[in-house]
């Protein structure tokens, strides 16, 4: 079986059964990164570029360990922003790094679209690794990876993604999909953080917090990009704290046996509490660690698509 | 056959036979990248270690990927130029990677002849990545295999390279190959960037671009350092494009089947017009391509030299 | 054998016993480091995350080299300072590395006791490649094989560390682990660079470096870190190097078969003159070689006492 793609570019684009293949694939690799000897040769000889115009050295060390674990040979290709002027000028930057033969481009990019972009002119496979506010597919299949792997279905499930939700590829890129997998999306978030017609991807949309966590089976949190919104979007990062943290108070309000998820890195005590981060109910480490085997599962139903 | 010689320095060091010898050697790992498995033992266990005192995503990556599709281990060590004060200290840097067993030192280094002064110091094989306005052999050389790709032979061949002449170790370098294969050379760009005295590398100096260009087989296009050059040499950016920039106009003044080429990176509408660039006469990503491919006939043929 | 131990945090942990194993380890792969084919496969499939709070592109490179010389994966993660914040973001960041089923963590971190708390919280074995002004072991541990090479014995070698004691993590390291082997340990700096109560370590300490020299077999020159004390310490950098600088005549008070040594970088006509660096003395670039073979053995032993 093969994705018959050569590209993933978001989660918006693939089938109930596309996310259900990548989930199955990662399951054996999530197998071979338990291993003693962590390496299999399915990508040796192949050419995975990390394409980098945003600094994130979190995930481009999952994709890094992933193409290796696959005896890929990978280049980290930072682009500093200020080197990029014209839009003409992403695709001539591929351009090149296809001309020496690259078989992926791993993407981060501040611009939407810009992968979709790569991916039309080059016949290499594009990863969309996060593209503005806009999608970042394969960090929402390591969280479905994750709450398959913890609560089976996704039918039924009760989710609530918190904080910045219009600004968020992370929030944007998990409703495509768990709407689509059927299950009850809700967001909550300050207004100045709601994009307007949410509702219309098929969420309920709150303000107050309390209210959201009743009967959630999975809390998402997302990370407060403090450098950037906190001043403009919110009155402090105390107030926001207070009004949008999860306490272990708030936890309570879920379901017994409620999951906490983050995309991380945590920000301690401002939108997350030590204690809530470190407790039993979260998943955030196992997220990490479903990471690498989610970016090999794409990386190898790519190549076989192709 | 091998290059009796440990170091690439430069072209003005390398007979015709020795540059044969690379071309014909980059034949056979062109194929090599071709393949679905493009990674060969050669040099398997060997280190090769990337010293860059000049920012260069491309070039290092080219070195980087020409090295892991040969099994060799790549060390990136860029050197910010701060900390080289004294003559002495990139001399201790390089004695030091050497004494980490490196079988290979890559050097880009702004002052002309860095490269020889380590190469005479250390028993690892230097290769020049570029040193100052001196040479950068591996570029002529790939611009060398992509025009014996197109062209089948130097000999009679008429070349053109416009740009800033003066301040371009990939002209000097690409000067010196081709007189000495046999081609005409003709150098075209302001007064202000034409070196004193260049007629007697055996060249023809034109200032005005379209009459250099009349009968010309091949234009090489050199990248205008807007961020250098642009102020002191000439009066300004847009001046520099209306007089020496290439557009599809001035392509009709060439022969019919004239090649356009140019190192990378590309200003699209300074010195090279979008729709050049794009034109079915632009061999440029046919260079980047080629790079990989000579510079691991040139790490292969050191090895087996020394 | 094996070390019997998870982590390599500092030579005030380990035993004379534990020392001589690894500096016999070390002598088998300092054999591989001068094959033709650099590599084995002892650590395939496992990861090494170097996970460095410092610049510190020497240590790295020394670690990447002997990582990839036995065929473990390396990811470099270069942590800004800037982005850590509270102490508890270390441990984040260092169980996302974890999460990532990283089998090593190499840490350099400006705290002295970071690695230890790492330790105790991870799984993955974590080598300290520096804390601050506390240990760096595997630099003591080179110096120590380099001085066996040369000197057969450590009992009753008289061996004199000169520089800023009180800041240097390398002094630490070293006369924790000499005086424990049985060596003379001598100390000489000026007062502001000597920390109080060292002579409860078993050295001896003095000011005047002419006095120190007398009978030495060894001589441990400190790098003068000229950014950080330079200006607080010492009236100037000519005064240091007047009164604590190892010239030719200095060098001729110790004795006939002297051995001199640096961490590195060295400021030449700082601490030491050129002609003493370049001389028949000085194991400098020795000291460079051994590193690789050491943390070679260290990755090796640790592994296989886990």
């Amino acid at each position: 079986m093969s994705l018959k793609r050569k590209d993933l570019l978001g989660m918006a684009d693939l089938s109930v059964e596309e996310i259900q293949l990548i989930l199955q694939t990662a399951d054996s690799f999530k197998e071979v990164s338990g291993r003693d000897i962590k390496k299999v040769p399915t990508l040796r000889g192949k050419t995975v570029v990390n394409l980098f115009f945003e600094p994130s050295t979190r995930t481009r060390t999952s994709f890094e360990l992933a193409a290796k674990r696959l005896s890929a040979d990978v280049i980290n290709f930072a682009a500093s922003t200020s080197s990029v002027v014209k839009g003409e000028t992403l695709l001539d930057t591929a351009s090149n790094i296809e001309a020496m033969q690259a078989d992926f481009i791993v993407l981060r990019h501040p611009s939407p679209g810009a992968p979709g972009i790569l991916a039309r002119s080059l016949r290499a496979s594009v990863v969309n690794a996060g593209d503005g506010s806009h999608e970042h597919p394969t960090q929402a299949l390591l969280d479905l990876f994750t709450l398959r792997e913890k609560k089976r279905e996704f039918k039924g499930l009760c989710l609530v993604i918190v904080g910045d939700i219009a600004h968020s590829r992370v929030a944007r890129s998990n409703i495509s999909a768990l709407v689509k997998l059927g299950a009850e999306v809700r967001v909550a978030g300050p207004p100045t953080m709601m994009p307007r017609h949410i509702e219309e991807l098929g969420v309920r949309v709150f303000f107050n917090l309390d209210e959201a966590l009743k009967g959630a089976d999975v809390i998402m949190m997302l990370r407060l990009q403090i450098e950037r919104q906190g001043i403009a979007l919110f009155p402090s990062i105390r107030e926001y704290s207070r009004i949008y943290g999860l306490t272990p108070e708030r936890l309570r309000l879920a379901e017994r046996d409620v999951l906490v998820m983050h995309p991380g890195p945590i920000n301690r005590g401002v939108e997350i509490s030590p204690e809530v981060a470190d407790s039993g109910a979260s998943v955030i480490l196992d997220q990490v660690t479903n990471g690498v085997a989610i970016r090999m599962a794409v990386l190898y139903l790519l190549s076989a698509g192709r």
